[in-house]
């Protein structure tokens, strides 16, 4: 029998084991137009927590006690959909299960690019598209800019470290620890601050003497404040995530914001889905780093769907270098 | 003998009269190119008060026991520059003292327009324009906005309030009392808040059920913290000041503030001098604007060059109502 991670309870805080079930999907015939996909991979993503709580946000909130979702690579199985067949991989939106009945117009062929089936939920899709909008659009970067990415060990942040130096800019990352350090260097990074070493605004300074021009924000609260604190005149942010905030109910506190006056800081919210019709630029470019070896992916893997919330609670633990995947 | 206000000390939080001094100039015979003015009204700003403080910002901090400066307009009285003779009425930055030798090219001799002097160090000056430019470019705000816009009552917030009506906006200001919330209605707004009354997040939502797509902040903390909860999709902030903050060492706090990402808002800090290329814009559009009573000026006046302290902690106070000037 499928199945699949249901949410059982709204987490207050940080989610705990308890808030999830895996349970049994019951018998899924195949309609007219539809697929059965056997899922690879499942991706595990930060915005995730946000759909636990119960607010009207840019994706609807979890149903409590139903299958939850999020980007899945798998293979089809069986089909009743003209274009698909058995054998075929396709990227589409019902994780967390082992095995999905979808819309066939809800799923997406994987070309074939000469690269895993996963890169499509990594550098090839969410991830990378998001470092490479959230970068190139929201914050305006620009050869010659210098670029302070958090989280830059992460997923997000590891493709926005990687974009930005093929791209000709100057890139300082924050991340947990020396080991997640070496690694933000080893993508290129011109320099990387540990933000479990002290305060943040002082690494930052020190990494950065003459400020900053952009700031890829994944982390907000005192990252977000040690940019306002640096940033220079005409500074641009691209706020992407906040996950210091994602399981906190405290407001965040910012001693630097009204700094946003005199530079004339630019923040700008964004979300991927925003740039779905300019995919082709994307792809184009993305294709051609990543053949030319400028832009790497380092995946963390957990294998088997039994662990797919303890890869998600990893995240805020930062048990993750790269993107964090289920292998099922 | 003609006398300036010297700042003696650096304010810590709330400056008081022991910050200040007035103090006789030195005899100032007039060089090559230089006027003697008579100031009429000096322009009293919260922007001074960042200056009192030892930081660099984008306007040099005010210098110990030394004069300090400020818009003002006068009344040439002695003239060795071409252009300029006695009698004529100019706009200058020496505010803060009664009379005042400058360059003759750091002076701008008033256009006759028809209207009162010190028009232009209000709607025709620094608060208009950067009510203006606040407003319409770095908030892009467009007919059909919801505007909200704090501090409505004083100088900048009255103006940006009379420019969106006449831009055909929605507009929703707040100001504390309700003899300000009277006079911000009277001003056009379709509503007015009152934020000593309780929660600024509770009485916006209440006044803009459907969401803002604009906020002008002159205040910062709880009412940007309110904007952010309130923002629609694409939501625009001109960020002009956070008076809530100027005296205070303390963080603002932000419970709202990760709706930036889901509701793609953009901010924006900006400087009125930013803009001076575009001042024929601006003096065309408010002229005509204030030729046609959209725009009308309220100001509140101090009398005597002595009182200019009191004038200024009267900014914090919120005894202004409109552009809080001195008659000298």
């Amino acid at each position: 029998m499928a199945r699949a991670w249901h949410l059982m309870s709204r987490p207050k805080g940080l989610p705990t084991a308890d808030n999830f079930a895996l349970k049994e999907l019951a018998e899924a015939p195949l309609g007219d137009g539809q697929i059965r996909v056997a899922n690879r991979w499942l991706s595990v993503d930060p915005y995730m927590r946000g759909r636990m709580n119960d607010v009207k946000s840019y994706v609807p909130p979890f149903q409590i006690d139903a299958p939850m979702d999020g980007g899945a690579v798998g293979e089809v199985v069986e089909s009743r959909a003209q274009g698909l067949s058995a054998g075929d991989h396709v990227l589409h939106m019902a994780g967390w299960r082992d095995e999905a009945v979808i819309d066939a117009k809800a799923a997406t062929k994987l070309p074939d690019l000469g690269v895993q089936p996963q890169a499509f939920l990594g550098n090839l899709g969410l991830t990378g598209g998001t470092a490479y909008f959230g970068l190139l659009e929201a914050a305006s970067a620009r050869e010659g800019d210098i670029v302070f990415i958090s989280a830059a060990a992460g997923a997000v942040g590891s493709a926005a470290v990687q974009i930005a130096k093929a791209k000709g800019m100057t890139v300082i990352g924050s991340a947990r620890g020396p080991d997640k350090c070496d690694f933000v260097r080893s993508l290129g990074a011109d320099a990387a601050v540990d933000y479990s070493a002290g305060p943040i605004v002082k690494s930052l300074s020190a990494a950065a003497p003459n400020g900053i021009d952009v700031y890829f924000d994944n982390v907000g609260g005192d990252h977000l404040d040690a940019a306002f604190a640096l940033a220079r005149q005409n500074a641009r942010f691209a706020i992407c995530g906040m996950i210091d905030s994602y399981n906190s109910g405290e407001p965040a506190a910012f001693r630097y914001i009204m700094r946003v006056i005199a530079m004339r800081i630019r923040m700008q919210g964004f979300i991927y889905t925003d740039y779905l019709p300019r995919l082709g630029e994307f792809h184009r470019d993305m294709g051609q780093w990543i053949a030319a070896g400028q832009v790497q992916s380092r995946d963390t893997v957990v294998e088997g769907l039994e662990r797919m919330p303890e890869a998600f609670l990893g995240l805020f633990e930062g048990t993750n270098t790269g993107k964090m995947l289920v292998k099922v």
